[in-house]
C-alpha cells in the first residue's frame, strides 16, 4: 500500500524559476565561467557596518532569547520614528509589528485577511510569493493583467472591473517588484477611495521605499492610515540574511496579528531586530544614501543600453532595482531566451513565468545589483549575442 | 460601511495563555515584586560562548546575505553528522531541511501533509502551535486523550481507535511538551508500524532531544527512516532567539518541502546557520552537557518537592524541563489556580489550558527554569499558599 500523497497545494505552488537560474549559474560558476548575476532580488551590497557593529554587540551582552512575538517595544518606536521622518505620519508604536522578513508580514496579513474561497486582487507581474501564500491557505490571487498603460500597477477602474465576491483586499507593491513602477500619492489615494467604496482591505508592498530615483515614494498611510503596509529591512537597509521585516496595521488588527505571530513563529530573531536599531542612524543611513545612489546611476546606465538594444521598456521604472523588459523584437520565449544567455554569454537573467502569467513569455526582468563595470560587460554580452 | 472583518481562523486560533501569565509577571516585576518564572518554555541559560563567537565571526566576514532555501550545505552536512553521532543512524544530508525555528519545521510539515478538512492525530495535552497551524490550512488536529496509563503519549491502540478517513499523519513528540515524557524504542517502532499499517504519515517532533535524564532518547529514524522529524538549535543548544530549526524528511519530500520553503521564508537568517555550526564542536557540547546535569538536578529536586505539596505527578517525566501536575487535590480551576499564585506568592506557571482540553483545568505546568535556589523558594511559596 502507498503511503498517502502530499497535500494538493504543493501542485499549485511553484519554484522560483530564478532558483533553477542561480542554480544552473553557480554550476557554470564552479566550471570556471564568469557569470554576471542579474537574476537575484538581493542588493550586491552587504549590511552597513553600523548594522554589522550593533548585532555583534546584541550577540556580545546575551541577547539570544525570545522576544515579544509583536518585537522589541524600542524596534517598534523607531519603525514608527521612521514614519515621522520621511512621510510626516504620527504612527502609534502599538500599530508596528516587527517580522522575520517579508515572508512573515506577507504571512500574517494573508492570515488575516483571507477566508479560504476568498481572494485578493493584485497586478499581474508581480511577487511571486504574494499568490502562493493565498494558495496557502486555500484562497487565491486574483491577478489582473497590466500594462505600460497604467504602468503596470493596479487601477480605480481595474479594481471595480475586477472585484467580485470573493474578494477580501486589493495587494499594490510601491515601487513594484518587477516592474520598478512607482504609485503617486494620488494614484495612492484613488486607488484607497475606490478599495474602500469596495468594502475591502488595502495592502501595500513597500519593500522597496528608500530606493527611489528622480522621485520620491509616498507611503498609502500619508493617504489612507487605515491601510496595511508591508515593508522589509531587507533592501534599502541591506540585511537580506538577518530575516527582518515590518507590518503597520490599523490597530483593531494588532491583537489578531500578535495571536498569529506568537504562532507561526513565535518571534523575529532577537539580534537582528536589536542590530536594526542601528539603521535609523545617521551613519547608517548616508550609508544607505550612497547605495541608493549607485542604484540611480545603475539604472541610469542600463535602462537606455537595453532600449538601444532594441529591448522594449516602456515605463521609466523610478523605483527597486529592477527592469521588466519587453524581449519581442528578440524572442517569443523568455524561458529558452533566459537559458541561452545564461548557457552562451554566462548572464543570469529571470524569466518573465515567476511574475505572473500575462505575457509572461515576452517579458524577463533584468536586477541592476551588479556595479556599472559589471553592468556595461552585460549590454556587451547581450549585444554579441543579439547582434 | 463596515470593512470586511478578519479571516475565521482568527477567531479559533487562540492566543498563548503563558503570554498573559508573562505580561502579568512583567507588570508585577515593574512594581518591583520579585517574580519566580517557571511559565514560559525557554532556557534560563544564554547561548553557548561558542556559539555565538561564530554568529559574531559570521557577521564580521559578512554572511549576511540569503542562504539556499534548503540552509547552508555545511549545516546540512553537520546535522547529518549528529545523527551518526546520537543515533548510529547513517542520514543524507540532502534529507535535512534547515528552518528558521522548529515554528517553520511545523509550518512546512503541515503545509505539505495536510489538506483543507484533513486531520492529524495528536495526544491532547501537547504543544498549543501544533493545532493552530492545522487550523492556519483549513485543517484540524484530532486531539486524542491521553493520561497517565499511557504516560500523556499515544500507542497504537489509541491510533487505530481514533484514525479515520479524514487523517492524514500522526504528530508525537518525545520527549512531550507539557509532560516531559520519552517514547521508548519500542513504543517508536510501534507507534511507526501502526501509523504504516494506516496508510499515514508519522512526525516526530524531538525538539527536546538531548535534554533527557536517566535515560536515552531513540529518534524515530533509528526505527522508521521514513518518519518526519523536527528538532531546533533552541533548547538542548540554548538558542531560541536565534530561530533556527530542522527538518529530516524522506527523500521524496524535499522538492516540495523546497518550494513551500523558497516560497514562505526564503531561508533561516543566514548568522544564526553559520552560528550553528559551532553547536556539534567538544566545547559547546560540554557546556550544553554541564546544562542538562543542572536540568536534571532541578527536576530531581522539584518532582518529590512538588508530590509531597500534593501535587499528583504520576508519570516520572524523563525529558524537557516540565513537570504537569494534576492539581485536583487543590482547585478545580487551574488558570484561576494560576492567577491566585502569581499575584499573591509572584509564582509564574502555565495553566492547563494552553495544551488541549482534556482536562486541562486540573493541570499547570511547572518549568524549571530557574536556579535550584529559585525553585527552592518557589517551593517555599507554594507552601505558604497551600498550607
Amino acid at each position: 500500500m502507498r503511503r498517502q500523497g502530499w497535500a494538493q497545494r504543493t501542485r499549485d505552488i511553484q519554484a522560483f524559476h530564478v532558483m533553477s537560474v542561480l542554480a544552473r549559474a553557480k554550476t557554470l560558476e564552479a566550471q570556471g565561467h564568469d557569470v554576471i548575476h542579474m537574476e537575484i532580488g538581493e542588493p550586491d551590497f552587504s549590511t552597513p557596518a553600523p548594522i554589522v557593529r550593533a548585532g555583534q554587540a546584541a550577540l556580545a551582552s546575551g541577547q539570544t532569547g525570545y522576544t515579544p512575538a509583536l518585537g522589541l517595544p524600542a524596534l517598534r518606536e523607531a519603525i514608527a520614528g521612521l514614519y515621522a521622518q520621511r512621510y510626516g505620519v504620527d504612527l502609534d508604536p502599538a500599530r508596528v509589528v516587527v517580522t522575520p522578513g517579508g515572508s512573515a508580514a506577507l504571512l500574517l496579513i494573508t492570515s488575516l485577511l483571507v477566508d479560504p474561497g476568498q481572494s485578493m486582487l493584485m497586478a499581474d507581474p508581480s511577487y511571486p510569493c504574494n499568490r502562493n501564500f493565498l494558495r496557502l491557505l486555500g484562497a487565491h490571487a486574483k491577478m489582473i493583467p497590466t500594462g505600460p498603460d497604467s504602468a503596470y500597477q493596479l487601477t480605480p477602474e481595474l479594481v471595480v472591473q475586477h472585484w467580485d465576491a470573493s474578494c477580501s483586499a486589493v495587494l499594490a507593491a510601491s515601487p513594484s517588484n518587477p516592474t520598478g513602477t512607482v504609485l503617486s500619492r494620488e494614484q495612492l489615494q484613488n486607488l484607497a477611495t475606490s478599495v474602500e467604496s469596495l468594502n475591502g482591505h488595502l495592502v501595500v508592498d513597500e519593500i522597496y521605499h528608500g530606493l527611489t530615483y528622480d522621485c520620491r515614494a509616498t507611503s498609502v498611510l500619508e493617504v489612507a492610515p487605515d491601510a496595511f503596509v508591508l515593508n522589509s529591512f531587507s533592501k534599502y537597509f541591506g540585511m537580506t540574511g538577518w530575516r527582518l521585516g515590518w507590518l503597520i496595521a490599523p490597530e483593531a488588527a494588532i491583537p489578531e496579528l500578535e495571536k498569529l505571530a506568537q504562532n507561526l513563529y513565535i518571534c523575529a530573531p532577537h539580534m537582528a531586530q536589536v542590530a536594526a536599531l542601528a539603521a535609523f542612524g545617521e551613519e547608517t543611513m548616508a550609508i544607505c544614501e550612497e547605495r541608493r545612489q549607485a542604484f540611480h546611476s545603475r539604472r541610469d546606465f542600463l535602462l537606455p543600453a537595453l532600449r538601444d538594444l532594441g529591448f522594449a521598456i516602456p515605463v521609466t521604472p523610478e523605483g527597486a532595482f529592477y527592469l521588466y523588459a519587453d524581449i519581442q523584437k528578440h524572442s517569443a520565449d523568455s524561458t529558452s531566451f533566459c537559458q541561452q544567455l545564461l548557457e552562451s554569454e554566462y548572464l543570469a537573467v529571470t524569466p518573465g513565468l515567476d511574475f505572473g502569467h500575462y505575457r509572461q513569455h515576452e517579458h524577463v526582468r533584468f536586477a541592476y545589483t551588479a556595479s556599472l563595470d559589471r553592468l556595461a560587460m552585460a549590454v556587451d554580452r547581450l549585444d554579441r549575442r543579439l547582434r
